[in-house]
């Protein structure tokens, strides 16, 4: 038995939560707030939705909404000249898991300074951030209560992702109204990614009790609202079950690490910019056959999870229901078997298959996994 | 949908886990640890171990042993006179439920100043708190991760409960080797303690997903190692699962609220300073028995968790297994059916169902609760 460490945020859930942000950052001890954003989430409203309450509560803020998908190191440096320039001292993200994990990696410079490069890695930050507070808009990334935030080496075409306790916000936000913003495509993919973490998160090689119990409960919630989620904007029930499982997932991954289809993931979004949500989904099933080998009874678990039917089978035939409940979901919401649109050709393989070997979310993989292995899975979706 | 909030501490869990004290109070700024205990823990050798680590990272410490079960008012203003006229300025506790509701409370009045009496109910705290770690040695109380404390107004013979999130501790270090020192009874009291968190918490009208999904799993855990755990004092497997019953059951009791066994039990530990966790497992079967309209729903659930069968029955049937479920284990421990032996007599019912009434944590029950439906269930255990 090792030792095991589990930090989460404080976390505010329900719908209206927002209402919250003001006196959660009061609360902190902000007094000019950076709020981050995006233009998609500043025209559907939630961005001003919760500068208003800054106001009500007498915070000044420094709107900045220049976040792009997969964010960028120069996005980065921009934001924290901003911040800098501005006095802020408290900073606000509302939106995707791009928009959070910008966010954080402002604040990290903010009061560390450098440039985000050197932080690179688990545990390079000594001096305390400001105070962070996130609302998450999608179900999502699960940055809102992590340890990480993943930023594009821009130079390298590579994601760094960045690991420490510090940058666990203070407080994160839930509100499942903002889930209703989302199109159909947005929703399966972000949903996919939610899957995608309590699944490699229940067989990382850090998993603990703790994390495995909030893992198998997304799990459930994802098998049972993602699909009734993905179908109607407006099924509030699903809506507050996706993003419940989104939490939960991300509560169990900050913890326990994740695996092979994220270092994948990240290393596809870090050379063509292609959406995180989107590939995880599409490298998940390859990635579970991959895997099985290492821990068929934790599959068997998963499966269940998923509501299939085990009695009676022999444990490698239920273990395998639990890829075949991933794949036929994935065929239910539409998404692409290929990530061809996004411009994946066969001469990237051989860089993406090393960049991929060295994210940190390789480390925690359940198989080992080698050059070859991976480029053989990369063949499989180009 | 209301709004919930759920929040905890940092959390270190694993053998020999104690090693990391030094590190995280140093962590935490901590220059001279206010070291709460009591004499039997120290005789253990728990305290003089975490106080090794301390010294190893340099800080310095007052140590303090004079906490005793249900810890009393001038305990507390005690144990505050020396945590300030020693210049300390954090807080160690090292031990079990007792010892860390008075090492939460002597840090609340470190820095708010005034008598414990004065912070009486929720969210009566302006000031922050010192830097706080609790180290557990009973799996538990959970007052190691909850909001709350729960002190003896020796003058009014109540216990008054403080309700804080200032009250949740920084860091809590679990570390099973701490259980192998209680001996089988006070093992089955604080296991029943736990059960008791975990199902009031699963049926408080405060609970949510999240911590609902806690609760569960600490059911499934104490259902299959509490017997095994009591048995034995050195079958780690069980302890380490009944530390971490301890910590899911204490996350969610914390942020779920509990019900009438523990407003009932923190009378009849105000009034007769009988130990929290033997009332509690005497009163769990009467109080369930009564709650049962209330939820049945929910007590199939619990019943299953328990790995009751429960295909092909009734509701109400299946409902009523997880009752029976308690009353085995209660059986199997060898759990008194009275409190006779504490002094319990006939007329200390009618003021203490008035005092049961007014108790912070009737409010989340799951059925209302009247004056003479407390007097009942404490005319079964006299
Ligand atoms: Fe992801
Ligand atoms: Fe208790």
């Amino acid at each position: 038995m090792h030792i095991s460490k589990f930090v989460t945020p404080e976390i505010i859930f329900g719908n209206n939560s927002i209402n919250q942000v003001g006196e959660s950052l009061r609360r902190l001890g902000a007094k000019k707030v950076f709020v981050v954003s995006d233009h998609e989430i500043f025209n559907f409203g939630w961005t001003e939705e919760a500068i208003y309450y800054l106001r009500q509560n007498g915070l000044s803020h420094f709107n900045w909404n220049e976040v792009t998908s997969n964010p960028k190191d120069y996005e980065i440096h921009e934001g924290v000249k901003k911040y800098l320039h501005n006095d802020c001292d408290a900073v606000l993200g509302v939106g995707g898991g791009s928009v959070i994990d910008a966010a954080k990696s402002i604040a990290l410079l903010g009061t560390n300074g450098g440039t985000i490069h050197q932080y690179e890695g688990v545990d390079k930050i000594t001096v305390p951030l400001p105070p962070m507070v996130m609302i998450p808009t999608t179900a999502g990334s699960g940055s809102e209560v992590s340890q990480f935030s993943i930023i594009v080496d821009t130079k390298r075409s590579v994601k760094m992702t960045i690991i420490s306790k510090s940058l666990v916000p203070d407080i994160a936000i839930i509100d499942p109204r903002t889930l209703t913003t989302m199109d159909h495509r947005l929703t399966a993919y972000t949903g996919m990614d939610v899957l995608t973490h309590a699944i490699e998160s229940y067989i990382s090689l850090a998993a603990t009790p703790l994390t495995q119990v909030l893992s198998l409960q997304a799990i459930r919630l994802v098998a049972k609202f993602l699909r009734p989620s993905t179908a109607s904007k407006y099924n509030m029930a699903a809506k507050e079950s996706m993003a419940m499982a989104s939490l939960q997932a991300g509560l169990a991954f900050s913890n326990a690490i994740l695996g092979a289809a994220h270092a994948i993931s990240h290393q596809l979004g870090g050379l063509l910019d292609c959406p995180h949500g989107e590939v995880t989904a599409i490298l998940l099933p390859h990635v579970m056959q991959f895997n099985l080998i290492a821990c068929p009874e934790k599959y068997i678990d998963m499966a269940e999870a998923f509501g299939e039917k085990t009695f009676g089978l022999s444990e490698m035939e239920a273990s395998r229901l639990a890829i075949q409940a991933v794949q036929d979901l994935v065929t239910d919401l539409g998404i692409p078997a290929t990530v061809s649109k996004h411009g994946l050709q066969d001469d990237h393989i051989p860089a993406l298959s090393q960049n991929a070997l060295n994210d940190a979310c390789m480390i925690t993989n359940p198989r080992d996994m080698t050059l070859e292995d991976i480029a053989s899975i990369l063949k499989q979706i180009v």
